[in-house]
Formats: structure tokens, sequence, C-alpha cells
């Protein structure tokens, strides 16, 4: 996995900036799903799609009816992005306001994956751990129908935000509430049923 | 509010495609941070921001010191997208396997607000109700610091995925559990402190 390079690099608040792949896999093991950014006659889109990790490989799946889909599997630049929110930090002042994130984002060029079955289920893992044991297969008409994408974590760049906070001297005289308050993403109980 | 247009009709899925603005407002109010993207020397970049709503109108804010936001408020085309989750589809086949969402993808360029308090107000009211009357109001400085922008919502699409799971003939034979996660984000109790 390369180190962030230059046209990555944190300039904004740098002191957030996480050069540790480590914590880049931790965040993209946390999501379900981000954003691929593409550029389409000149005007960027940005596409939400759920993924999965490979080492050092995200991977992501769409219809190979889809124009982006295809433009990506050309080979056009991308950028996929990964925002957590993890809390709302109140502070004294408004402009001191913010939140607790963890955000990645990956540059660089998809590749098509032909070997579709291990990446499909990589995906399926990541956000259901188990269930693709339990599921028909893809049968050969949808993975006909099916690109995987695959986007190497080589050009990235992490963000984490997550301390108290900040007040100044000019905050005196301004007293309510002061904290974080965590925010979390709860799953609920399978509600049965189907078409 | 403009119509979906030609360039941001939404070809995959179509059936899942929704027209009717309400249903963008409702989107755009229920999320909390998305995506803007924008393209830099052909490569594209999807970065996250917090936002609000005013009207017609999408609200966020960022640094005079970010080249992005520079080239954003200097009226560079780009995308807000806001995805939110709202439940794991568990399907009999690995295919039909999917996620509850909705999704809300805004075209066009930004302007920029010179009129920043009750812009950053909306943001601040949107993610925070009533937080604005208890914190210290931004200074002159903060500011000048601060770059406000607005992006009309007047190209756009909506997709929400909300139906069961789907079966087919093929899945006879697969009895998993079936049905939907649902998935929620949860507020916790403010943890007080400060920096």
């Amino acid at each position: 996995m390369g180190a962030p390079v230059e046209r990555i690099r944190v300039r904004r608040l740098p002191e957030l900036a996480v050069t540790d792949p480590a914590v880049l896999r931790d965040i993209l093991d946390a999501g379900m799903a981000g954003h691929v950014a593409i550029v389409h006659n000149g005007q960027p889109f940005a596409v939400p799609v759920a993924y999965g990790r490979s080492g050092d490989t995200v991977l992501f799946h769409g219809s190979t009816g889809s124009r982006l889909f295809r433009e990506l599997a050309a080979g056009a630049p991308c950028c996929f992005s990964v925002m957590l929110l993890d809390g709302l930090v109140l502070a004294r002042s408004a402009f001191e306001t913010s939140m607790w994130y963890r955000s990645a984002m990956v540059l660089g060029r998809c590749e098509v994956v032909e070997d579709q079955v291990p990446a499909l289920r990589a995906i399926s893992e990541h956000i259901l751990p188990g269930r693709w044991e339990l599921v028909r297969p893809p049968s050969r008409k949808e993975l006909a129908a099916t690109l995987v994408l695959a986007l190497p974590l080589t050009e990235w760049s992490v963000k984490v935000s997550a301390g108290p906070p900040e007040s100044s001297p000019e905050d005196e005289g301004w007293s309510p509430p002061v904290g974080v308050v965590p925010l979390r993403t709860v799953r609920g109980a399978l509600i049965e049923g189907e078409a």
C-alpha cells in the first residue's frame, strides 16, 4: 500500500491527517457504502456504492448497463470516498461546532475483476458476514450483467477528527452544554418477508 | 425547483427514480453530511461536507484556504450527493441481496453566499436544532476565513430503494432467513467536556 502523495496531501487541518494505512483499512472496514466520483463531459458525478475490501484493494460492483460503470471499467480517473460520522462536537462557539468523523479518499483508476465470484463474496461478507454461504450464488447470466471493479489503495488520504470541543478566550460568557454527542449506526432485528 | 433533466436522468433501475421534489427535500433534511464532487486537473475528488438546506438551495461551508472550495466558489461544475442507508435487504440470492437506501444527487455550480450568518445558522440548525442560539456567533475574523456556498436544487435526481427482497424461481431450494434489517443512526447522550 503506497503512501499518500502530493496531489492528495491533506492541506486543510493537516493535524487531522493520518498516514497509517491500518487506519485507512479500519475506516474502509467500518463503512458500508461510499461514493465514487467520476467525470463525464467535464461534469463530476458522485455515485453511491456498496463496497468491500480485499487486502489493499477496494471492490465494488455495478451494472454493465451503467454508463458511468463502463467508463470506470475503461480506466477513467476516479475518487472513492467514505465518511463515517462518529459524533457531534458541541463547542461554545458556532465556529468550533463540528463533527467527529473519519474520512478516507482513494484516487486512481479501477481495474475490471475477471474472477468475479470471490470479489462479490468479499463485498457481501464485508456488509453481511456469513450470509454468502446461505444464499444462491450468482448465475452465469447474473454475472454477465455485473461489472466488478477493483481500486488499489495506492494514492489515498485519511482524516480523523476525534478531539474535544475547542474553546477560545472570545467564548467567555457563553456557557452552553459542551461536549460530544456520539453517533452510531444500529442494526435492528430482521423484519421477515419477501416480494 | 426544476425537474430532473436529461444528463441526470436515472438510467439504471429507473423504477427506483423519484421525481417528487418533496422527496428530495426530505432526503436532504434527513442527512447530516454529503459528498461534493469536483474536478481538478481532470481528476475527480469527492469531498465530505456537512450541509444544510434553505428552501431550494443546499448550503455548505469550507475554508477560504481550501483549493477545492475556492474552485467551487469560482463556479466549477460540481455534484452534491447524499445517501441514507435505511436497511439491509436479505434475499435468497446473492444477486438480489441489496440495501434500502435513499440517495440524492444535485448537479450545478455553486454561488458564494455573501450574507454568511443566516446560511451558517441554517447549516447549524439542520444538524443541531436550537444550538445556534446558545453559542457564540462567528466573529468577523472567523467569517473572513469561511466560504459559504449555495447550490440550487435545479438539476437533480433521487433514487429510493425500499421494497422487500425479490426472489425468482431459480432460488428454489435456498431458504435462508429473508427480509430487511433496518438501519438507523442513533444519537447518544452528551459526553460533557472540552479542550
